[in-house]
């Protein structure tokens, strides 16, 4: 995945598809190496001083992405030829690079530090759109509007609780994320840690909290719950995202007209001036509907053979990839539409038959959503 | 979905199956409304008189499902022609029958006791899959087994490992499915409660209240946050069966021949006397292969418009019911599977060169994992 | 699956549900048996008394779907009961019910079989539809009305030309169904044909014959290519049909009000007397968006092992089934709604601020569309 | 997609995905506007030395893929800000770029461009591959190995025949891309050729025959037929690649043993000398398992909204390009895996109980598939 590319602006918004780059793959897998040094030296396994050297040669800059890409064919992962290029950084302490660990351990530590780097501005734009939703729930607290169900009109709502329903659910999906689990992982081998004498759990237990992961109970490399969970988190995120977004699509369009993104400068069209289209829910949509198909291949990798697979596990990288940098492109959009979008009172009052109907407990239900969201 | 089904003893094991079938939703619909009517009496919007005539009338065996189904298709939906269906039984409670509710919440409230029913099974049935290798994890904790990544021999670990790392999927997916959010729904026909005019909110809690369901912080119509976490989490647990069941089905295979389903009369071979078909495993693959489709699909309704969906909220229902059954299936087969296995020690031990070889911290991980097993 | 069910009507609709039912599986599987038995006495395998008595026998309703079913647990599949009962009704003849076959021959060429028959109500429907749609087309030829891109209104189209780019998409999965390749499977054990004989490639040509489907170049239990065109040209036209009702929605929401369903009785609301609802186009789409998750399944079971997979075949039953049957359900509802469909033809008009505005070459792709659909 | 990824060696093999990359979507992109120009220049509508000028400057490499992708953000599309660069590179001729185009038609024909050449690696690979298992069949007609069923040892078969089914398999998937019908797209704004005046559908049939693209029946801006066969092609022969990987990495287990990878350097252990990883199997498989939920992606993409979706339209792009990507991945690295195959014969016979069972008519059959092959 390469930045300033012909779709990533519409498709790859935000800080998340960075977050997943090859240079951030690359960084995590090294700071893994690191805090694996640091662990061991801690106990004792190895020298401080080859864990300084270690971890001091662990930054991205100073390898080649390509040449250990380029290598990773050889044996199925780029681990392994990155440990070798990174014990030609060391002198003396080579023979403590990667003390303990196999590739595995590399990879899915690094893929859950990738992941808590890509949450970052994922959860940020989707607080953003929530705080966006709030906005518009508390501003339009009386703005009546006409719901909608079947695709036909019922009886009057308020836009401020539309949106109070938007901001539950956004409030729902980024409270999922936050509570994933994110653990590091270190078995050795084949998961006994026999490699690291009777010092393995304590390396254990030094290593995730060098990585700020969770110590798992035992190395899961072939439990993947963690990535299922997450990509359950994920897919909900963006499927609250899609529901929002479309909302927006079929207000802006030109027979109801109670809504329009208002960036200048986007969305119009060249050969028809009264156009606007609503390009970020647009691209929200689309971002948001890549989940479904990604969380499946996540799920259906579940299946992992024994103590590594061979396949599934591979076949989970483009995979959370994708997934993660998603996410990120629907949360950044619609918070983009949300915090730019024009509503048309007049519009909304007009599509009302009889605007003095009772919109019920519409304030009441505002009031419980913003007080949700407040304290979260 | 029928009983006794020519594919059911296969693949819809367990209590799960009939806990989704059109009775059980049928009664769920009327508990619901039931529910209601008793919610609307202690706020005082009906009379106690009426919530009890039409309580007593909430029974599903007193109701025609064929009828209520066929008359479905001039709605759309179950629930409008039940409703005129109870009506019809509870002479002047008939007024206040469904007072206040629009169809969509008496399905959804019914999806959501739907669910909670059928995973008490599911649960049920998790739970002694994952008993079942705690007691593998103790028993075989100094079995040792060749360990095995991509397919080929690596390193020694002991089959007690290999079953507590089983054990930690399990527990960690059955502790999601005890977390998921199941939720109360009632919003009226456009999510305002309008029709209940002041007392809506009050009829709400009450409502989930009588329910034993979560109250929502708003109406959640077109929030299906809820279905996404339901079926991640049903997704995750069929995930990690799978793997459990393609493991067994691995150390089965007559080359490795570790281990072997120990149910007489079940897996033989008419033609071939000499196999041993592994067909509890296989059928808990078959039903958790199911799984990351049906959660796409889930997924993909979560875009439902406005205030109430037109096609996406109807997908959820055969989805949802199809999911819960077969992670009950899955989960079934695989407790009979592990509760029935048995292991070849000696055949584990001769598939190692030197048996002598470190497993490490083997059986400090197994202790932590039935350690952690125990406190859940 | 039951006929009548709660949800049947709305998610079942039309002749494909019945024809994956049990009692069809039954069926099929037992022409398969006299098929096999007929085909082994014309090569002289088997006496012709012997396939007589064996085809007279097999008819579904002399034997217990129920019984077959549960002792389907102890092998994995319902051919081996069946062939045991089938067996106890055929006298001397027994010796001869399945020679040469194995079980997966039975359920495969029986799945085949049903596929076929299930299609035909399915290709009726699609091809009712796309009568509709050509009616459509040329009934409204110069029925002008707005197009529209990105939900914006964009320049003037004629409704005939919308309905001619739904009528071509129709056609043309349609085509893609009827050119699937539904071929007979016969391999034995393990795909030799080695209990034939040297009679095994002849028997499997008669076969193939007798069953009216293809005969293979080779025994295709672990080649599920067939399955995958199947399972790819259903979901074509799943999402052919979802692209027509999704239209229907828009167009009939009531700030456009376009369209209109036309059948009485159906679609009305008890509390909103003025609300017609398209519960036609609504339907087809819940069916339809039950595809892209089924296929995957399917898809994804396509890895399987060796000569007889464990667990990915016996996965393809119900997703193969359900995948029919909401195909046959989306299609018969959306030809319910096309051949029904009131169109306003004032209001289309009226949506067009330029109705003279040049409609361009609408008029001449019309009957390039009337032109291929004559032609199928 | 950047080449020399750190995961692409292992997940991006073979030719698609330099063919799917953006330089290679800008020269489509850049291609179909030439041939809108000298189509319309043929046609009359617009002066062929503004046609040559326009096709002369539609060199992708005179352009700024950063840029054009930037702008993109604010019309959804790369289509238009690439127009506009156009323009400014063709003086006088500027009026004429992309007369009577809209947008979607670019990108539409284009994506059409981009799969023709991209399925050119991956069926050259797919060929290869079938060829490869060809060679197999025919060396291997009287290598006798075990047929399994179940994972279980079951009756003799031979390797030849084994290869056989993956061969027919392969050619079937194969014949199945080749019959992809890709189509030029151009409809103007909304479908109708409207801004070419009469002389739309001339220009539609040059255009077609310029690009050596199929001419559609009516522009298919909202037809996504096309899209989903393509998908389903394209999973369908990731499946056929899957199964014939998944046996290799089967075949290869120590225990069994019967087959090894042969690329010399590959596949090997630092740590476990004596292990060979068939790490072109495990690449093969990990690509050829992103397909069911990329196809299921396009698929439920497939209902788009009126004359140009908002949303489902764009979501295509990016699942389209990876469906290619990761197909020509899955067939490069079986293709190598075949290729390269060391098949222990003698390992095979000894797995056999008794290897002068019958193998019934695997040599005929095998000579059936061969032919078949020869044929295609």
């Amino acid at each position: 995945m390469s930045d300033g590319g012909l779709f990533d602006a519409v498709l790859a918004r935000g800080g998340a598809r960075a977050a997943v780059a090859d240079e951030a793959w690359l960084q995590a897998m090294l700071d893994v190496e690191a805090a694996l040094a640091r662990a061991s030296a801690e106990v004792g396994v190895i020298a401080v001083e080859h864990a300084e050297a270690i971890a001091t040669a662990c930054r991205a800059e100073w390898f080649d992405v390509a040449a250990i890409g380029a290598e990773a064919a050889n044996v199925g992962n780029p681990a392994e030829p990155l440990v070798r290029a990174l014990r030609a950084r060391v002198g003396a302490a080579a023979e403590d690079v990667h003390r303990g660990a196999t590739s595995q351990d590399i990879v899915d530590s690094a893929a859950m530090l990738v992941t808590r780097r890509a949450l970052e501005p994922v959860l940020d734009d989707l607080g953003g759109t929530a705080d966006a939703a709030a906005r518009l729930a508390s501003e339009h607290r009386d703005t009546v509007m006409i719901g909608r169900t079947l695709m036909q009109q019922a009886v009057p709502v308020t836009f401020g609780l539309k949106a109070a329903g938007w901001l539950v659910a956004l409030d729902e999906s980024i409270a999922r994320l936050r509570d994933v689990r994110l653990a590091a992982q270190l078995g050795g081998a084949a998961g006994t840690l026999a490699a690291l004498g009777d010092a393995g759990p304590a390396v254990l237990g030094r290593f995730a909290r060098e990585l700020g992961l969770d110590e798992p109970v035992v190395p899961w490399h072939t439990d993947r719950t963690r990535i299922a969970e997450l990509a359950g988190a994920l897919g909900e995120a963006c499927g609250a995202v899609a529901k929002v977004a479309g909302d927006i699509v079929l207000l802006a369009q030109t027979e109801v007209g109670e809504v329009r993104e208002g960036v200048e400068g986007r969305g119009g069209s060249s050969t028809m001036a009264h156009k606007r289209n609503p390009v970020a829910a647009i691209s929200a949509r689309a971002a948001a509907r890549q989940a479904p198909g990604l969380v499946a291949t996540l799920l259906a990798s579940m299946e992992q053979e024994h103590e590594r697979a061979a396949g599934a596990w591979h076949a989970e990288w483009p995979a959370l990839r994708s997934l993660l940098s998603f996410a990120g492109s629907a949360a950044a959009w619609l918070r983009d539409c949300l915090e730019n979008l024009e509503v048309d009172v007049e519009r909304m009052r007009a599509n009302v038959d009889d605007p003095s109907g009772s919109v019920g407990a519409a304030s009441e239900l505002i009031d419980r959503a913003l007080r949700a969201h407040g304290e979260r």
